[in-house]
């Protein structure tokens, strides 16, 4: 079937068809297999060599430097997913043996994780690698067994295409069944919906906008057959800044938030859009060094028109509402790049006007100037659903306000202490994720092996005999893996 | 204030108000204390004495010896979550220390599962004990941390204002937070949209009719502020009867299933209500066998007259289907109690009429006749998204038909070897879940402690000084439980 250009309605059942088709071969591969494919994805990335930095620099206007490092990122989870496959804990087996003695006679009960079905990616313009087409979602949705439909971003659509090449050429090495990866391209909502409508689709994961991720939900959730879709939509990322850190260290933070506010051009979804602070000669001290930092900070361009038309829009908004004035210089009327901006406003100014409450993505940072702790805390509250939430404080900050990292915790799925959230480390304990809207479901996280468990469900096998079980449940243990043992963690 | 005989939307507000507030006390307290109201939950149940038991029997016409063992099971059920608290594994601890030298730096990262909030619980009318007021919903969601809110199932009432007043007598033993746990009442779909909908609700757990559940799951979805909903919503449990089994077995099958189909009066989520043969000499006998034992079980009581009315229309119009004969004796004019009935029809008519597919709640099962283990696959596939499924069969079946397992498992949260569905045993193996529309998220369990996952988030503490971390998360591990540190699992 040869394919258009954007891939139509008709063609997505198509696509969608072969997904579950490949998907009922491709959950049968065993871990080691599935783990030699991800490497392989890997290797094909990094072989395509200099022609792929090039072409996303020219799509995205990121620079050399950082492309090469999320490249290094994106290479590297699809090698931890493959370490997680041959670690084996990640599917959660369990053995509980027969009591044929006890009354009613317990049978012989097993269980793992396995895989879903055909899982939709939307990936994200800002990370054209990490969270795109090989991004996370794919390598962990295809490390469980699943088969993977990217939607490419129409704003790196070369980029993904040559990815996608490299996917391609690694289902071929390994010999995987030919449609366990497939790459479909659209720029209106209707291909989103029909995505994630369709039959044959188990789960959707997206990262990107409010907007985007909200209607995925939506579509998803009126199906005749609900499925998971798990949105990260992005966060305004609440900084505290506590008043005995500021007191000592007004401008070290200044200097510190203003690398992190323009990181990027602050296209980060953990860019710190908000800072907290109490009205003091040490917050005037913390302004000033900011508004002198950021004040150095050249203009740059942003990934493409549509972010800068959106950053200019959203600035003009949040520098119009009442009681919000601009700490940074003049912006020249001519901004054809995306000037960084602090704006500031009153925790009670904050308090009554919605619109401030949310992202304005680009280099910019509104911060707020609350009386007192009470109102910092009020103010912090009201933001909550947030994918990272920071303190900047001393240990007698925390000892006058003992409860500050228990709201934290209620806040958002990462918690920092004296600390910028630019920068995401991909382990175990990172959680990429948190309350609403940040995300759509705050039980999971995006970074990490444990972004697989979004796309695993378990099942019992009761009274199953051995030859029949999976391997992961035979009873000689064949995987070597760790298993709870009747009812004994780590056996 | 004082409450109404039936919550009113107003007074609903004030109940998840309270919640909130109580869950910001509660969800502070360590797990030991956490584990001995759990505890004590099961000492105030059992020391409610025969005045329970009498009660339920009178609201359920379930008998004694049924309700003293369901009661067992929930007491049970508490007391496993109150040891899982004090094991710990269930938080899914884990520590990556920092690498300071590392480029960029790595910074120290914990992660754990907290609580979610305000949990809603609507019970079952089957089971008045083990899913309903104190049941897996209520004992998983304190264990974690939330905070309940049961409504009372209308069918027995005054069973579920028992049990409350032993968790209000825990709550005060204990020294919990007074609204830790609340109780309201309603009968219509009104009172269950207010409470899905209200915005300090922040999870639902449900067990009972597929129209119930998924409306709850709709009301959720829209809110501005979507929330997970874990709804179990029954099952026909289709099960396979292989061609070498039935021609050794085919009698000790048949009467084996005459007790599973009318245990209970048929009155379980698991109950077989689909049995899937190929025409043959040994089905004849099978349905010969079965009819006999079927026909000498007593028509009995069900829970409560909207379940017999139920039964009554929903055979009525399964017998009425296209096809569809009975093989069982007559049903007398007066059948004020439930029949056992058993009906069959052939695997094209099967397929031909999709009303079939639907649950029968009650003492009946559906033979479905196909022509070759073609049709029967092709039968079993099409009634997807199940609780259970199990497998009748030898050796020799399955060597002749190796794929059948593997489909069981995308089929079903549980599948089960020559056994019956019904009895769900309570272990950390057990699966009570499955793919939509037995449930309305396939990753979750309702039964076992894994069912607390449904209730948890994990959080990130990012350069946290030790003293202010969690203690599941300081270094020196003071509730001593296994942690994954540096990626190395079980440390």
């Amino acid at each position: 079937m040869p394919f258009s250009a954007i891939t139509t309605l008709p063609e997505i059942d198509f696509v969608m068809e072969q997904s579950m088709q490949a998907f009922l071969a491709y959950k049968k591969i065993n871990f080691k297999e599935r783990a030699a494919f991800l490497e392989r994805i890997a290797f094909e990335i990094e072989a395509l060599g200099e022609v792929l930095i090039q072409t996303t620099q020219a799509e995205t206007n990121l620079p050399e430097a950082r492309l090469l490092g999320e490249r290094g990122r994106t290479t590297m989870q699809l090698r931890m997913f493959a370490a997680m496959l041959l670690e084996g804990s990640w599917v959660e087996a369990s053995v509980d043996h027969a009591i044929p003695e006890r009354v009613p006679a317990k049978p012989d009960l097993r269980k793992m994780m396995v895989p879903m079905g055909p899982v939709v990616v939307f990936g994200a313009s800002n990370f054209p690698y990490a969270y795109s087409t090989a991004g996370g979602d794919t390598a962990s949705a295809l490390a469980a067994g699943n088969t993977v439909v990217v939607k490419a971003h129409p704003a790196h659509l070369q980029t993904s295409q040559l990815i996608a090449s490299a996917i391609a050429k690694a289902i071929t090495f390994c010999n995987m069944p030919a449609h366990t990866f497939q790459h479909v391209t659209g720029n209106t909502f209707e291909t989103g919906k029909a995505l994630v409508q369709q039959a044959n689709t188990a789960a959707v994961g997206f990262t990107g906008s409010f907007s985007g991720g909200r209607a995925l939900y939506d579509y998803a959730a009126v199906r005749p057959k609900p499925i998971p879709v798990f949105s990260e939509m992005g966060s305004t990322n609440p900084v505290l800044l506590l008043p005995d850190a500021l007191e000592l260290n007004a401008e070290t933070i200044a200097t510190q938030y203003a690398g992190s506010i323009t990181l990027g051009v602050g296209q980060f979804c953990t860019n710190p859009g908000l800072l907290i602070g109490i009205k003091s000669a040490s917050l005037e001290r913390f302004k000033s060094s900011l508004a002198n930092a950021i004040n150095q900070v050249p203009a740059s361009k942003m990934l493409h028109q549509g972010i800068l038309n959106a950053y200019h829009k959203n600035r003009t908004i949040a520098l119009s509402t009442n009681g919000v004035s601009r700490l940074t210089n003049e912006i020249a009327a001519n901004d054809i790049d995306a000037t960084p901006i602090i704006a500031n406003v009153s925790g009670a100014d904050f308090l009554a006007n919605e619109n401030l409450k949310e992202e304005v993505f680009g280099p910019y940072a509104l911060l707020i100037e609350c009386t007192d702790i009470a109102e910092v805390k009020k103010v912090w509250n009201s933001v909550s659903g947030q994918l990272t939430t920071s303190l900047m404080g001393t240990d007698k900050d925390f000892d006058a306000n003992p409860e500050l990292i228990e709201i934290a915790s209620s806040i958002a799925g990462r918690v920092l202490l004296n600390g910028v959230p630019t920068g995401v480390d991909v382990c175990a304990s990172m959680v990429h994720g948190g309350p609403y809207p940040a995300t759509t479901d705050s039980r999971f996280t995006a970074v990490g092996i444990n972004a697989v468990k979004r796309w695993v469900r378990p099942v019992c096998y009761q009274n199953c005999p051995d030859h029949l079980l999976p391997d992961a449940l035979k009873e000689s243990n064949p995987l070597q893996i760790k298993r709870m043992v009747d009812g004994n963690p780590y056996q």
